[in-house]
């Protein structure tokens, strides 16, 4: 697969043991990179790590320069195992102490009784961060350089990036187009090699499904170029069609 | 959060641009993980990588040493894309080439007419590797020292890692025990870190969720020792009907 040319690239970074335990599902991955997308930043790798000062620190020591953004999603709650806003500050030798603006946010979102120790630790964030607000439960998120981090519940998370469409400058956007086709991939397979091969910053990927009883393959066809889709998706059509195999969608 | 000590231990590299795209929702991870927990094997790490032989070659280089085994899903298919066996034979600087016994099994999976090119591809595979036997769809994965290459079809990758069990070597099985509370992590973050203080062999994880109109908290208690979940099950119990919290589910 040839890749799509745009150095407005991103990392995810999935701070959650729950995550590696496989209790839970992760589905941020998936929300923030089409998000991502959209604003015309590709997502080129995601890690998905323990609940560790040391791997935290480790990750973001790693990403930080190779990405234009990092996004952290995970760990920035009350209890003792949400260790995100400690860590990023120790990566970048900042100090972790109460942010003026968290505290304020955090003290008008709760009545003077209910603002506990548990609750006052949301508002200890890097020296300097921005925040990054939350319309569902008060408690902010964080910028730290290109360094975004969220929430890991996901409904909360999804409530909060919608602010940061202006601090994320994409570059072209990625355009995709699907065709479902009725076969198998070693059908295809040569055929769709030599449309790629004619296609440098086209990428076609092949996926196989076999879902309801139907076996199938699905062609994602993807570029920043509108007319370079067009016609790869011509090419393939076209031999799709020599061959006689059904298109189930497109 | 504290780490539970064994040193079985693995990590899962993802290869797969339309993960990456936010196209597929990834369900490998989850399942991967809760098998090789089963087995006594935690998952400390989960990479998702782009389709590349770069990325392969690197990410497998990095990891290969660090964890007693690798798990690579996605990109053993018949199609350009499908790159991960020739990545894995450069990584471990060894030929890529048919592979006698996966070429007897794709003979005889196929009428002679089917066994196209693309298809013989899937017998292509690092010299010298272990097969890992497809009882979905005859091409089968296959074991270059610690790295266990899988599809990325999850239906397939399931039906495909039973017969690996032999070939994996566990540790203590990591037992959890969850209780669910009804109240906001915030009331329970001292106390619940008290606690955390005692247990230096239990990770005790906090995950609020908001489903179905009701807000909650989950507590996951993980170690290798069926006694010391229960004593740290008994004291968070303990503080947690000393604050009149309902539990919900235990």
């Amino acid at each position: 697969m040839k890749k799509v040319n745009t150095k407005a690239n991103a990392a995810i970074i999935v701070i959650g043991n729950e995550i590696l335990s496989g209790r839970t599902q992760d589905v941020n991955v998936s929300f923030l990179s089409k998000w991502l997308n959209e604003l015309g930043v590709r997502v080129n790798e995601v890690r998905i790590i323990d609940d560790s000062e040391k791997s935290i620190v480790k990750n973001i020591n790693e990403l930080k320069n190779k990405f234009k953004y990092i996004f952290t999603t995970g760990g920035i709650g009350p209890t003792h195992d949400d260790i995100t806003s400690k860590s990023i500050a120790k990566a970048f030798n900042i100090k972790y102490d109460f942010h003026k603006e968290a505290y304020e946010i955090l003290e008008k979102y709760y009545t003077p009784e209910k603002f506990n120790e548990g609750r006052k630790k949301m508002a200890k964030i890097p020296k300097g961060a921005k925040l990054i607000y939350n319309p569902s439960s008060g408690a902010p998120g964080f910028i730290v350089e290109n360094v975004f981090c969220l929430p890991g519940v996901p409904s909360i998370l999804q409530s909060m990036v919608h602010g940061l469409k202006d601090k994320i400058i994409g570059g072209s956007k990625i355009l995709s187009q699907t065709i479902t086709i009725q076969t198998v991939e070693s059908e295809i397979a040569k055929s769709l090699e030599d449309v790629q091969k004619q296609f440098k910053n086209v990428e076609i990927g092949s996926y196989p499904f076999f879902r309801l009883g139907k076996i199938g393959v699905s062609l994602v066809i993807r570029s920043t170029k509108k007319n370079e889709i067009d016609e790869c998706c011509k090419q393939i059509v076209s031999f799709v069609k020599k061959k006689k195999i059904e298109i189930v969608e497109r």
